[in-house]
């Protein structure tokens, strides 16, 4: 199931994604479960809106791909290596990726990013999936020389529209078999099978519940593959995951 | 003016401190003034909460004290180094500072927080008095082990509990002249004067709300003077600013 957050005529609300409509649902789902209004909308017709809201954060997962870490000058840690992204960080497909005077590098790293459905501490890995409302995708743009200037990521990574996530939480969605594709204006620049992942969702989610309590519609990035790359402005990324859809952003 | 956010006979409000009273608040001064409700508590009565409430993050600054940098084992940086606790970690003055099994290395920082009052992106350095709704006492808990670890600091200082934040603020708190003083057990750990700060309350606000919006509640670290150290199970940390009060939290 398809979930999309959308304002269409002035008001925003919650839907599934029916082929070519959106079937409009009575609250958000994560606590008001899947009642519908009985109305459908265009989707055509309907402005999507990042479909989660973090209460508290992003959490990230660092160089959870090989060939991205060695890209980055390195060996993969051992254990997951975890920062935070800021919710004001976050914006919906569509909207524009704002590059910061403060930076001369900002790049793209498409990822897979697990949705938080519940309060969640100490969650063993056979239990992760009870935590979990959906999967979606995210875009965790990075100001690459802010990154390597500071040390700490907090700055490079949490400017205000560079955590792009959506189009749509999928509920069903079956991580073996899928691939993430991220495009510069069309062109492939990071492809690889979610399966290359190191430490998988349910690690992630102990190791993190384990620090954190993470809040209902709490945002996970799982990691970049190898890829990253320089946007500038006029150009449209887009991450795609099969079987969930694309996120698409202009770079203004 | 003191405010603190208490709850008494299982409600929770804000007040005012009054001496050994706290005059009860109709609502949440940040949004909705100070009209009083009539009644008052006492101050002994009264359970204290943490008095700001993160809509989005915690923004600390690293090494903000040269004296600070240099235990650490380098030099402060020219910008502020800034890094995020999540709001998951606040707790309020006489909570425990639970201590992780993951680290067998937790260390106090005691600092001067500013409590942001609006919702604030490319504040001035003239105008960052205008976002500021007060100031309060924090305690930047930090796993020392896990933080040279990692490397990136959000484990390190992000765990529940890590963010002690109270004992109330002070809407009309003069920087000048105030000293912070840290002590464990009544001894005394971290004293410097508050004008040791490398970066100014005004130019920190101008720095980070370049690059995250701040929201109300949105509460800012200023960083730690040298002494920092271990705290066990067992201990009390005591973290006091002159002329707002003593933030207290007992380590389990």
């Amino acid at each position: 199931m398809k979930i999309a957050r959308f304002s269409h005529n002035g008001s925003i609300n919650f839907g599934i994604v029916d082929e070519s409509d959106i079937v409009v649902l009575a609250g958000d789902p994560m606590f008001a479960g899947f009642d519908t209004t009985g109305e459908r909308v265009p989707l055509a017709d309907a402005v999507l809106l990042a479909p989660a809201i973090p209460r508290s954060k992003v959490v990230a997962v660092g160089k959870n791909y090989h060939d991205h870490a060695k890209e980055m000058g390195g060996e993969a840690p051992e254990a997951p290596l975890l920062f935070l992204k800021p919710n004001t960080s976050v914006i919906g497909t569509n909207d524009r990726i704002v590059l910061p005077p403060q930076s001369q590098q900002v790049e793209h790293e498409g990822e897979l990013a697990i949705v938080i459905g519940s309060v969640a501490k100490n969650v063993k890995h056979a239990d992760a999936a009870d935590v979990i409302f959906g999967y979606t995708i995210a875009n965790d743009v990075t100001a690459r020389d802010l990154q390597k200037a500071d040390g700490q990521w907090a700055r490079a990574k949490g400017f205000d529209t560079f955590c792009p996530v959506g189009p749509v939480i999928e509920t069903e969605f079956a991580l073996g078999g899928a691939t993430i594709t991220t495009r510069v204006n069309g062109e492939v620049r990071q492809q690889a099978p979610l399966s290359d992942m190191i430490h998988s969702v349910a690690d992630i989610i102990e190791y993190a519940s384990a620090v954190f309590t993470l809040l209902p519609g709490d945002i996970i990035l799982t990691g970049t593959p190898a890829g990253v790359g320089p946007i500038v402005s006029g150009d449209r990324v887009d991450v795609e995951v099969t079987g969930i859809g694309t996120l698409s952003n202009p770079v203004a």
